[in-house]
């Protein structure tokens, strides 16, 4: 069997000038903790503190990034076991599915999903030999029988990662029990919520009706006026950030706003709640509520993430069987020129706003984001976002902002992932092409190497914190 | 005059790190047999394998690429003699021609057209001077005098370049005889043929209406009705097939698909038939017909080809005076989100059919594309194409699909030439390219050189001979 | 205090096979004379030769791109004393200013900017310590007294950075006594115009009514009508021409031109006239100007530059109190292949004519741009514009730019600016660049050296020379 090894250098520019230079940046940030404002863990994980099930529901049945690439070479998803939207699921072993996809690894050649992957296998559970057919039921027996351990637990696993704070994403129809069992609890870990109201906030999310009914409900509000509504909104927010939230996201299909007047947005809002609604109508009460929820970030202090660009669920054969959130959502081109004006137009100049933009369309790096954000105070640039948080992702995203933007306009890193594990493997991928990017700069003599030292810590550590207000709260 | 010289590294990375890497792995696939999937050559030259004539009407007058950089210098296709679209030809003398592209030669500085020409000149024709006007003359008569001789008849050079399948590609009313005879021949020649349906499956296409009346004739079937016209593409295929045919190929303005129903796309084919189409209709049958011809390939198995993108013949003057294929096609901004989803919808999760896909609209690669193909099992990436078939169209192409596709979801290389002699050059750098990407990500210690060494061989013989199912059939 | 160095090799690639060969490069033409074909300085500098002011007024009041980085990190416009739209201006002390600016000068790392004002501090003013807070006073005191010196006078400093030409950019409503009075003088200084009609072409824009007017007055011809409008541009073009403009210049939103005949343009030209009109009405207009420019430029023979694709005055505060050119113009996407067609339909292939074309979105580089460049006789690119005219932007123009439309369809470099001090430092950053983009072809052997060489010189010196007909005219 082949052996599995990580390379100490891995990652770093290969040339003989920049790869010092990049080792001693990134050794000076390797061991600082983990700050993760934007992610997608479970935080029922942290208030049971159960141990996880076997390898293959641990590591490969959550991970659309992974089980996507099988499908896309003729693996159908009930033989993977992927949940079907119906609550069923095929039958299957969860050792032969393991197999399946050790059989299929050679796929992910030069994948971040394999860099994620293989850090988990060697630094998480100290596998020694490569994941193939030959050493799969190997690997899988190893992992198993240290998942039963208290040690793989998910709070022993938080606390051996470093991480300071995790953010998680709930929707304003979530009670954060689980945020309350943790807080409640004698573990210290940093585990905040974020407030995403897609669900009552898009017309065409699935079940959006009742979605108003239920956020009234727990509002204490009157959800079928529009001041109601946004009322609703108001305490709910204010409920998340009891539970040590620090920010809002909103996944768009568009970055479009809106500045209706109050007579226009009551009206759109009452043929949004009577539905049905044409698709400009939904697209246009989307974009008007971004610009409230702007409206109240000013009041109430959360940095708003906007994550525009996603067609989601594109197949509908799959969406159908299989529901959300099964590798089918593709990006799309995205207009933050024209979109954001209206929104920019009311609030872009206020001293106390904090926007974070993310973008699945490369484009608009160097055309729109980078110029954008190089001039509204309110504007800074999330990181290389989904497809694109691997090495040449990031790579182009530092390469097509700096110049423009700098990099006090930017955010530092978002794991953005379900994949627990794979948390400590992500951020160390930032910090070593952040860490091959300075040093770059460094052998081209734009930046001496003492700055260089500075930015790779304000970029792993400074300005994560400062940007989603970590800082002023109690997290 | 100045030496012309092949570097034997040339293309390779520069560093010290990576191009002994990058070396050996060119190395281990420099030789392999060529597979050319998909080409426009003639075929008349294989099955009648006659002298080509002189060197300005084998090398320039029918290479837009070179053509159409002199022209954009101001000189024009009149004096370069390019035929006219009225079949008469400006007089002009060959050597005359040959010189003049001698003294604008430079202009091909650091352009792919210059890699493929001196290495044609060196390779083919142990040219050792670089072509420049004091040594055009002498180069002209070296060519000439070369081919008169056995050695550079058309089957012979297609033995010498080690070609082991080389697709042409034809319309559904070509009567492939050219292709018969040479399967007639004692000549073992691996030509086949490719299904380019465009003549009568665009309304827009000069002599649409002709085209579906001569289509009806040869298949016997009634091309005035929709099932008439389908049953006639149906046996045009499997003429086709017969003939070698393992691909159909597409060339649109747009990816746009659509899936009418039976009645819908009856009365659409009516209207296109009676004509006159406005734009709308056109793309309408044009985007039905994609889907019908997915339909197809379900039953027959020819692997799809979607071409879209170009503006064709975007000068109307150079259009209207010499016709089409005059360095005038232009890209255009593609969606392939929004365009291919009735066609996925329809059938893309099918697991017998397999579509390839290329673009001119290279921001397309990591936005839509690669998280595609890393979906749909039915999808492909076909290489960097036409304006991108080059070193850094390559190299782009790599970098902007890989993290998120895969290799195993591309298919190796395309040279698309209907310069013969260019194409073992075409695919040298392929595979230079290719070996200088790997080797990249093994001194980055992303791959093992081991693996590297799978892939190089996967991308240059395994996946196109895959891709294109020629391993299952005869050729 | 920090010392301030120029490394010798800054911005030269720093693999061990590309650099000596860079440098080489870069040395052949590091002391040519500058071209400088488009740009924004002031006239008045050169006619009056008076002292500049202090620092702040010098260096940073009147360069949007640096104090709109400040605005973006919480700065406001008042505080750093930028003039309001009503002439006011907040009172603050240019050295408070200047401390300010010190205090965030490390948001620029990594940035042009940064490249550029070092180079301005250690070149022109021989500073010697790095700009931060501590340093601030020493420098400002530094620069102030060298203002007052014969030295740094306008001329002088022209003199002393060996600008053979330089371009300015007059409306057809000025007067060019300015240079006016530098040709009168008997100093020597290359100082011309260049036509930009935006004023009295973009009905949209501000005071256009009055522009019409005035046009007619300055001209002695009939605004009113169609005919009188187009007289009025040829003699307003043929006194630009006596100012010794070579070339015209188009600053519009889109790309977009029509062929409109007599009759229409005519009817088009009255609902202008007349006004009010609508978005598209504006629109069709300025499409059909582009085409009268190209047909006048067939007659008088100026270079006809074509700007689009930026969204000036983006935010509608910062318009508001403080008018144009704050920091706040974006790009947009553009398309050249649909919105040039019906000018290049009309004179594309014309011998005499020449169009160079600029672009805000990168996307359009490979995909359209170079091929059209690559094909049409008349068109050229532009070098990288605005946000890219910078290390990286220079490089991606070069990398998506050359396969396809060679060297020589491009035209060198334009600084474009309005920071007379930063004028040699941005031309030796782009000599820099093509110096290392032309050593990493050399070492991977797609050029020899000595074309390398040939190329730079031409990049450099001939090629703008050539582009804008410097060389036939008296400047």
């Amino acid at each position: 069997m082949k052996a599995l090894t990580l390379h100490p250098d891995r990652l770093l520019p290969a040339s003989t000038a920049a790869r010092p230079v990049a080792r001693r940046l990134y050794e000076a940030v390797a061991k600082l903790p983990i700050i993760s404002p934007h992610g997608h863990t479970d935080p029922r994980w942290f208030a049971e503190d159960q141990p996880f099930p076997n390898p293959t529901d641990l590591l490969l049945v959550p991970d659309h990034y992974l089980f996507r690439m099988l499908v896309s070479q003729g693996v159908s998803l009930d033989a993977l076991g992927i949940p079907r939207a119906d609550g069923t699921r095929a039958e299957v072993d969860p050792r032969a599915v393991w197999r399946l996809f050790a059989g299929h690894y050679h796929l992910f050649r030069a994948t971040p999903s394999r860099t994620w992957l293989d850090w988990v296998l060697a630094e998480v559970f100290g596998v020694e030999v490569a994941l193939d057919p030959d050493s799969a039921d190997g690997i899988y027996d190893a992992i198993a029988e240290q998942l039963g351990g208290e040690a793989f637990r998910p709070r022993a696993l938080f606390d051996r990662f470093g991480i300071e704070v995790l953010a998680t994403t709930e929707s304003p129809l979530d009670d954060l029990t689980h945020h309350a069992v943790i807080r409640d609890s004698d573990w210290g870990g940093g585990v905040i919520t974020a407030y995403r109201p897609d669900p009552v906030v898009d017309p065409e999310f699935e079940g959006f009706h009742d979605n108003l009914a239920l956020l009234g409900e727990l509002a204490g509000e009157d959800t079928t006026t529009w001041s109601g509504y946004l009322a609703a909104h108001r305490r709910r927010r204010d409920f998340f950030r009891q539970a040590g939230a620090t920010s809002t996201d909103h996944g768009h299909p568009s970055a479009r706003t809106a500045d209706l007047d109050d007579g226009e947005a009551r009206a759109l809002f009452d043929r949004v709640r009577s539905g049905p609604v044409s698709a400009d109508e939904a697209e246009l009460f989307r974009a008007q509520m971004l610009t409230e929820m702007a409206r109240m970030s000013l009041d109430d202090g959360l940095v708003m993430q906007i994550h525009p660009g996603s067609f989601r669920n594109h197949s509908a054969g799959v969406f159908g069987r299989f529901g959300r959130d099964k590798g089918f959502d593709i990006p799309m081109r995205t207009d933050f020129v024209r979109d954001l004006k209206p929104l920019l137009d009311r609030f872009g100049l206020e001293p106390q706003l904090s926007i974070i933009l993310f973008t699945l369309d490369e484009t608009t790096y160097s055309r729109e984001l980078a110029p954008l954000a190089g001039a509204y105070p309110v504007l800074k640039l999330g990181p290389a976002w989904w497809f694109h948080d691997s090495p040449e992702g990031m790579r182009r995203f530092r390469h097509q902002t700096t110049e423009t933007a700098g990099f006090y306009n930017t955010v530092g890193f978002n794991d953005d992932t379900r994949a627990f594990l794979s948390i400590p493997a992500r951020h160390d991928v930032a910090r070593r092409i952040d860490a091959g990017f300075l040093a770059e700069r460094v052998v081209e003599h734009l930046l001496d190497e003492d700055e260089a030292l500075a930015l790779i810590r304000a970029l792993t550590y400074e300005l994560p914190r400062a940007a989603y207000r970590l800082d002023t709260d109690a997290c």
